[in-house]
C-alpha cells in the first residue's frame, strides 16, 4: 500500500503493435471498468513492446510504485510473447513445466484438429509459486502470483480470452482488494448542448471530495452524464449516495433525457414504436441510408421498419415519394416544402404510421450564401399531422450526415413520448 | 542514447480521464506516424492521471530510461493541470513569467470577445531554459527543453492544438534526432481471407533484422498489408528497399488488391463508376440503408449515385423494386431468385448503368436450418448480364451488415476493373 493508502494499480501492455499508429490498447478500458465497481482506480497505465530489456524495465518501475500490476499479452506460443519468462526472471523465480497443463494444451489441439508444435511447450511453464488462471477460449493459462509486496496477474492479450479471464477474477480473487462499492447510472440526452445542460443542472453537482462524481461526456449527437457514486460500507449505500441527484438531474432534464438505461437513440425510438404498434417508413436524401441503416441495427426491428427510400437524385424523389416536378423545381431539393413532401410520400406509399424524411446539403461542395452547407429539412408527417424542423449543423460531410439522422430520430421520439404521456391511462 | 545506441523516446499522457473505461490516450497515435517518419520508434507509452506525485513518479522514471519525452496534456488553466510545474520541480528548475506571453495570451480572448480570468496567468509561465511552441489554436504555449541527456517537449491535450503543433515540430526541430528515413506503402484487400493471402505472399516476407517490415492488418471486411521500409541513408534508398517488394505482391495478388493509396473501396468504386460516366441504384434489404450510407459518404457521389431502396418488408419489394409476388411466395425473400429480381427492378426503375442489391438474413434471430442467419445474397445487374453470389457471414447483426455491404461494393469493383480491362483502349 502506498502512503495514501488506497490501492496503486498498474496496467502494463506488452505488443509491439501497440507502439505503432495503428493499435492502441482496447484491453485496458474492460479491465478498468471491472476494478472501478470494486472501488479501485488505476493509478498507471504503460505500453511497451516486445523487447525483453525494455519489458523488465517497465517490470522494475511498477513493483516500486505500484501494489496491484496486471500484465496484458505476451503469452502465446512465440519467442515475441516474452512476459512469463521476463516477470520471472525480474521477481527471481523459476519457471515450473506442469505436466497437466502440458496435456490441457495438447488436447485443446486436438480437439479442434489441429497439430500442435514444441514451441506451444512454453506454455505449459508456470512461474513459481504462481497459480494458472483458466482460459476457456485459448490455449495460454493467466497466472496469479501474490507475495507480500505485490499481486501481479499475467493476463492474455486476445479479447476473447482476456474479457472472461478479467470477469472470472474480479468474482473472485479481487473481492479480497475490494476497498469499496461503486454504482454508475448514465443519462443520455440528444437535440440539446452541452452548456445548456451545465447551466440547468450546475447547482446540483455535488460538492468536491464527496463519493460522487459527475462526469459529462458530450459529442456534437449526443450527451452522456455518468454519475458515480463510491461508498466504502455497501452497495446499497453507494446506490442511497446516488439516487438524490440522479433523481433531480432526471426531472430538471426532462423530456431532453431519452434513455438512463444506456440505450442509443435508435433502440429507444424501436421500443416507443412497438409499444405503440406503429410503424415507420424514411425518405432520406442527403443521410443516402445511414438512418435505415441505424434503425435496422438494432435486432427484431422488422416488425416496426416497413422501408426506407435514398432519393439522392431529384429523379427518385418524383418516382419514389411522389414528389412534384414542380415544387423541386419551385422551392429547391433542399427546402421545408421537399422535406414535408418526402416524409408525406413514403408514409402514403408504404402505410406506415409514420413517415420520416430528411433532405439537406452534407457538403463539402453543393452549397450557396442561401442554402449554405449543413442545412437540412426533417419533417415528420404522421397521425396528428406533419411537424418540420430546420438545422443548421456544422462539420464535415459525416458528422452533417450524423447529426441529420439523429435529429430526425429525436424528433420521433419526443413526439412519440408526448402522445404516449397525452394518452389516457387504461 | 541507450546502449544499443537508438534514441529511446518516451509518450507520457496526462489525464485522469485516461484512467476511466471511456477514454485512450488516441494523440499518441498521431505522434508515432510523424515520429516513424524520422525513423525513430516509441519505445514506451505511459498514462498517468492529473496527481502531482504519480506524474512526478512517471517523469523521473522516463528521464532514467529514455532520451527523448514527449508530455501531452496538463497545460490548461486549472488547478487539474499540473503538467508545467512537476517537470519543472522534477528538473529543479524554475518557472519564469513571460510578459509577451501574457499579452499573447489576453489578446486571444479579447479577439474571441471572452474575459480572462487569473487562473490563465498560469499558463504564460516557462520553464527556465525552454523555449515556447506557438499554439495557433489555443492559448498555452507548448514547450521545448534540451539538456544534454534529455529533449523534452511539453504538448496540449486537445487534438486542434496537439497536432499541428507536433507537425511543426516534426519539420523544425525534430530533425536534429532523424535517424533514417521510413516510407510506408500500404496494399488494401477484400474479398479474401488473411490466411489465403499468407499462403500466397509468404515466400515474399525479407528476412529478419533488414529494413523492410511487413504488418497485415486484417478484419473480417478487409486486410492490409503494410510495407515500412528504413534506411540510414536517404528516402529514395528506402523507397527503392521497398519497390521490389510491394511490386512483387502487387503482381501476385492481382485483382484481390482495390486500392494501394490508402483509399476505402467505396472511394475506389466511386472513382471507376465516374471514369465509365456510369450511374448506379441500390437495392438493400438486410443492410438497411449501409450500402447507400457508405457510397455516399464519398464526396461528390450525387454525380453516380442515382438511388436506393432500403426494402425491408415484402410489401415495399413488391412497390418499390417489381419483384413478384409469387416469387416471394415460392422462392423466399432471402433467395437468388429475389435477389436477382431486386437488382435487376432498381436497374430498370432508376435507369441505372448498374443495380445492386442485397438480401439476407442479418440475425440473431430468423434463421432456420436451410437458411442460416449470415445467409446473404448479392446481385449485381448490369450491361452485361446478371451476377448473383451466394454467401454465408459469420458475426453478429451489424458484422453481418457490413460484410454483406463491403462484398456487394468488391463485387461492382471487380465487374467495373474487369471491364475496364477488356476494353480496347483509345
Amino acid at each position: 500500500m502506498n502512503n495514501r493508502g488506497r490501492t496503486k494499480i498498474e496496467i502494463l501492455a506488452v505488443g509491439s503493435e501497440m507502439l505503432t499508429p495503428y493499435h492502441l490498447d482496447t484491453d485496458s478500458l474492460f479491465l478498468t471498468r471491472h476494478l472501478n465497481r470494486l472501488g479501485l482506480r488505476v493509478s498507471y497505465k504503460t505500453v511497451v513492446g516486445d523487447d525483453a530489456e525494455d519489458l523488465a524495465a517497465c517490470l522494475r518501475t511498477a513493483f516500486e510504485r505500484s501494489d496491484v500490476i496486471f500484465t496484458i499479452g505476451g503469452l502465446g506460443p512465440t519467442r515475441d510473447d516474452r512476459t512469463r519468462e521476463t516477470v520471472a526472471s525480474t521477481l527471481e523465480k523459476r519457471l515450473l513445466f506442469q505436466e497437466h497443463l502440458w496435456e490441457q494444451i495438447q488436447d485443446r489441439f486436438q480437439k479442434r484438429g489441429i497439430s500442435i508444435s514444441d514451441v506451444n511447450r512454453k506454455q505449459a511453464f508456470i512461474i513459481e509459486g504462481s497459480v494458472p488462471l483458466d482460459n476457456p477460449n485459448g490455449t495460454a493459462p493467466g497466472l496469479w502470483l501474490e507475495s507480500p509486496q505485490h499481486t501481479i496477474a499475467l493476463l492474455p492479450g486476445p479479447p476473447r480470452e482476456f474479457e472472461p479471464m478479467v470477469a472470472d477474477l474480479i468474482a473472485s480473487r479481487m473481492q479480497e482488494q475490494r476497498e469499496g462499492y461503486l454504482v454508475r447510472r448514465v443519462l443520455k440526452l440528444a437535440g440539446v448542448s452541452e452548456s445548456r445542460i451545465e447551466d440547468r443542472i450546475s447547482d446540483l453537482y455535488p460538492e468536491e471530495n464527496q463519493d460522487l462524481e459527475v462526469t459529462v461526456l458530450a459529442s456534437p449527437e449526443e450527451i452522456e452524464i455518468h454519475l458515480t457514486a463510491f461508498s466504502g460500507r455497501s452497495e446499497n449505500d453507494a446506490e442511497h449516495n446516488l439516487s438524490r441527484v440522479f433523481t433531480a438531474m432526471r426531472e430538471r432534464l426532462g423530456e431532453d433525457v431519452f434513455s438512463t438505461q444506456e440505450e442509443n437513440l435508435e433502440e429507444v425510438v424501436g421500443k416507443l414504436l412497438e409499444q405503440d404498434a406503429a410503424t415507420l417508413a424514411v425518405a432520406e436524401s442527403c443521410t443516402g441510408g445511414l438512418l435505415g441503416h441505424r434503425i435496422t441495427n438494432v435486432p427484431g426491428s422488422s416488425v416496426y421498419f416497413l422501408e426506407g427510400v435514398e432519393a439522392y437524385s431529384n429523379a427518385a424523389k418524383i418516382r419514389l415519394l411522389g414528389v412534384s416536378p414542380s415544387l423541386l423545381e419551385n422551392c429547391g431539393a433542399v427546402s421545408p416544402e421537399v422535406s414535408a413532401s418526402m416524409a408525406e410520400g413514403i408514409r402514403a406509399g408504404s402505410g406506415a404510421t409514420y413517415g420520416l424524411s430528411i433532405t439537406g446539403i452534407a457538403g463539402p461542395t453543393g452549397g450557396s450564401d442561401e442554402k449554405p452547407v449543413g442545412l437540412v429539412y426533417i419533417s415528420l408527417a404522421g397521425p396528428k399531422g406533419m411537424q418540420t424542423k430546420k438545422n443548421l449543423f456544422l462539420g464535415d460531410r459525416l458528422s452533417v450526415k450524423r447529426r441529420a439522422s439523429q435529429t430526425a430520430l429525436d424528433m420521433l421520439r419526443r413526439t412519440l413520448e408526448r402522445e404516449q404521456t397525452a394518452r389516457p391511462r387504461g
